[in-house]
């Protein structure tokens, strides 16, 4: 595994203004096909000439961020079409802290999982210093286990609260008790020099995992809110495939939405938020459960005629309906993605939640809201920590150029 | 008056799509600019040369579109500088219709409120056939008000529910009690042959008004959430002065923001959405006055002491701040902004209404969120139907020339 530093790409970018668009542009073909394209539909879908087109996939080929598969059968008459796919070289490591879960990952250019640690815990007022010392620890792992020849172009860490990326600030994050901490200190002893985790919210880059299905290739759903259920609720806006920042960058906390004025207090310092209903904690405390219970349990628990269980799966379901249509009126978006624990209990909250927002939103008439399961990653956002710093690198890949 | 018809703007634009959007680029400089500018101004501004600048101004003065001022005292040697100020001769008609009041306004390039007409009532449960009736009698007023020489450009109709511009239908206008009501039936009956009043949400339209103190020149905030208290409580989103519009045009109904789910039925089918707290019928029947009674005299009523107005101002300042928190929480926005009867209690509901949100807000503690009240116009969406209408010409003003 190499570091790549990148070289003065703002004077490459001087240099060739145009070759930079279009190198970046081929890649981005490449990257978005769901299948294997030739250089010839490159030129078709880019308007490029065939040579043009050539020219820069061979220079993105040497660079480890295209890769020529087995030549297929071709047409007819003439040389068959070398098929052209994301590299395999080029990678990012993404990092996830949240109170319930530390992840380390590698994933390269394709979407593939190069490599992972995940460690399950309690991190609920937590010191900053030791858990992002054990991240970091489990980053160093991680990173030993990626091959010689890849080529790591960057790094996030995803965090359940409000951070200022551009200060390198985690501002607040409610349930693990801290506030303005800044993980490059602590990271730093960790990481090769010169790989600096770019920070994100947790919930905004698991968010990208169900729009972009591999770096810059478009997924399930493009416009849809985001809800992601961990300790607490976090979210994400998503317009046309692109997380909405807000003006700050904190843009997205549905679980802080107020489901009840007169509700329990939220370590927020609010009252009646949203994840003090359907948080995993506040869940499977309401149903009696120990706090380390998986979502599993408290499905079958409640199938199996219990009435806590049931009664908390009930009013995690009302406050969803309550917050989700809040926001879906002022939003107007018409699908939501369950992510985390709530994605794993979606099948059994789906039905009346549905049913519930189709009373509560003014436009349901005409068109229903759906209720939709993010995959089953279990750290989805420690891809998209890695999805977001690949994402870079498909924006302007000049600067990775041998 | 004259109607103007746009004479294949398509075509034009094909023919010389450089000069097209330079024209629009001219005017959109000359509405802009907080001061009259010159020939020399704009050419510096938008990069042109001085005689492109100066002959794609000609063109626009001809048609009315920019007028030129008295010449003022130029720079000490050469010829003084003509003004140069956005046309008074085009002009756009702007039709409101909302629960409480009917209003029709022409308004021109420039923001001036040529001629208008408003009439207060109250149309909760009115025949949707009468009613438009009434506000095309209006329409038919106003213009014969507005001078000969004027160009009519445009016309826009602002309705308090949610809309298919597309299609010209109001889909559903709770306070009205309308649903699939197509205005354009009854209203060509009082407008002149050619001319269309686009639909539009009341809420999105009052909003161009702060987002635009006059056609193309940036308000006071650009980036907001505007809450516009009428009989009901309608709303919108501003981000980078621009009205969000969301999937299908429906965004923004922060009325219907659950407050308290156990709260009241609404008119809408759910319970404790806001417009029950603080929507204006609301507000008077708790505070025990009459459903037609002035927010000033609910001021004066609760300045003198009486318990029932104070309760019912606080109940709306508390049900305003769980749901604004909520949005701020999502949106992360940094400003609300009062219209309607909401802007005339700013005074009254500010400073308990920040202190909330600062308890409510995730990230107040880094940005208190603002609470700032829209100016006194009373028919505002009206003015932004025009200012709708207007800005297509600002868009691309060639279909406009002579």
């Amino acid at each position: 595994m190499t570091i790549e530093g990148r070289a003065e790409p703002q004077a490459a970018a001087r240099q060739s203004t145009l070759r930079t668009s279009n190198l970046g542009l081929v890649l981005r073909t490449v990257c978005a096909a769901p299948d294997p394209v030739s250089r010839a539909d490159i030129a078709v879908s880019t308007g490029m000439t065939r040579s043009t087109a050539s020219r820069l996939v061979d220079d993105l080929v040497s660079a480890g961020l295209v890769e020529e598969a087995e030549r297929t059968a071709g047409p007819v008459r003439g040389r068959p079409a070398t098929p052209l796919l994301p590299g395999r070289t080029a990678a990012a490591l993404g990092l996830q802290v949240d109170a319930g879960r530390l992840a380390a990952r590698v994933v390269d250019l394709g979407g593939r999982v190069v490599a992972e640690r995940l460690v399950d815990g309690d991190w609920v007022g937590s010191d900053p210093g030791t858990t992002l010392d054990q991240v970091g620890g489990l980053a160093a792992v991680v990173l030993a286990d990626v091959p010689e020849e890849m080529r790591l172009v960057g790094a996030g860490l995803a965090l359940p609260g409000i951070v200022d990326a551009a200060r390198g600030v985690l501002l607040r994050a409610p349930n693990l008790g801290w506030h303005d901490v800044r993980p490059a200190d602590v990271l730093a002893a960790h990481l090769p020099a010169g790989l600096d985790a770019v920070l994100g919210n947790e919930a905004d880059l698991a968010a990208r995992t169900v729009a972009e299905s591999a770096p810059g290739r478009p997924g399930a759903h493009r416009d849809f809110l985001y809800v992601s259920g961990q300790i607490g609720v976090g979210g994400a806006v998503v317009l046309d495939g692109r997380v909405m920042r807000g003006n700050a960058g904190w843009a997205g906390e549905v679980g802080h939405v107020c489901v009840d004025p007169d509700g329990p207090p939220c370590r927020c310092g609010s009252t009646g938020c949203l994840e003090q209903y359907a948080g995993r904690h506040a869940l499977l405390a309401a149903a009696g459960l120990p706090r380390d219970a998986s979502p599993d349990l408290l499905l079958d628990t409640a199938a199996a005629g219990d009435p806590r269980a049931r009664a908390a799966l009930d009013v995690a379901r009302r406050a969803l309906a309550v917050a989700l249509a809040s926001v879906l009126n002022v939003l107007d978006i018409p699908t939501v993605v369950l992510g985390g624990h709530l994605g794993r209990l979606a099948t059994d909250l789906r039905p009346g939640l549905e049913d519930d927002l189709a009373t509560r939103v003014l436009s349901a008439r005409w068109r229903r809201p759906r209720i939709e399961a993010a995959g089953p990653d279990s750290a989805p956002a420690a891809t998209g920590a890695a999805l977001h710093a690949l994402g870079d690198v498909l924006a302007d890949p000049v600067g990775w150029l041998d």
